[in-house]
């Protein structure tokens, strides 16, 4: 009988792993947006260039130790201003929680992750965009409304 | 007596150089938030570390020929994703033009100028966050109303 890991332990937030590509972690973005697989020498390409950012762009997953999954994830890039001081602000983007494991309040772990992240490398806040229908998660995550976003898309 | 400059010349978008310090880039930038001057040293660690960042984080300013100041500006970074095939997203920030040449469409050169920069790095969107009081503009600029913003603040 397979031993029952504790949730502390089971869904522990680390940082992504070149490794994790072949634990489904393009398939989770899947859920989130348009996103084809990714050939290996591409994702290794974009995996390296991001991590060359150290702190400054950080990719967080939660990978499931019973199934051997990634079933949620989350980034948080800095952007330096001169604004304020020459602040930082953190963005937070690709939140997604495998649909099979809604409800264990991973999302929170993420963003939250996510979040002490931002803080602790200086930033002054952190934003994000959301749609109407997630507004009450993160107000539940300590954020609030602000302004509007706006979007041009181009031709591809 | 001063020879009239026609518009197009005398309203040039071009990257910001570091002696846009002393031309008043930081004076307008309190136009927009807080931002105490920024001394010397500081300025230059932030200009060449943003500068590093080559096509990936520019900002724009337009310069008024006659009056040696700097009177528009604002900026766009480029975030890497996984999603969507290692997909680019373009992200405007800080777009503020001099209280006394508004009407003069600066804002929209601007924004243009980041916009095009964006669609040329390969992005295949360009986003940004706006008042409700600015959608009017941006909707002129091509953009289109999507998400809300939603942010945290963190005690300084």
């Amino acid at each position: 009988m397979q031993k029952e890991i504790p949730g502390e332990e089971r869904f522990k937030v680390r940082r992504l792993e070149i490794s994790d590509k072949s634990k489904g972690f393009i398939e989770l973005l899947q859920q989130l947006s348009v996103c084809d697989s990714v050939p290996e020498e591409e994702f290794r390409t974009r995996f390296e260039e991001l991590k060359s950012h150290g702190d400054d762009h950080v990719i967080c997953v939660i990978e499931d130790d019973q199934s051997g999954k990634i079933i949620a994830t989350g980034s948080v890039f800095v952007e330096k201003k001169f604004l304020r001081n020459c602040a930082k602000v953190g963005h937070i983007e690709d939140v997604v929680v495998d649909s099979s494991a809604r409800g264990l309040k991973l999302g929170q772990k993420i963003v939250s992750s996510l979040t002490d992240h931002a803080r602790c490398v200086g930033c002054y806040k952190v934003i994000l965009d959301c749609s109407v229908d997630n507004i009450g998660f993160y107000e539940k995550c300590g954020f609030k409304q602000k302004e509007i976003q706006m979007a041009r898309y181009f031709d591809q």
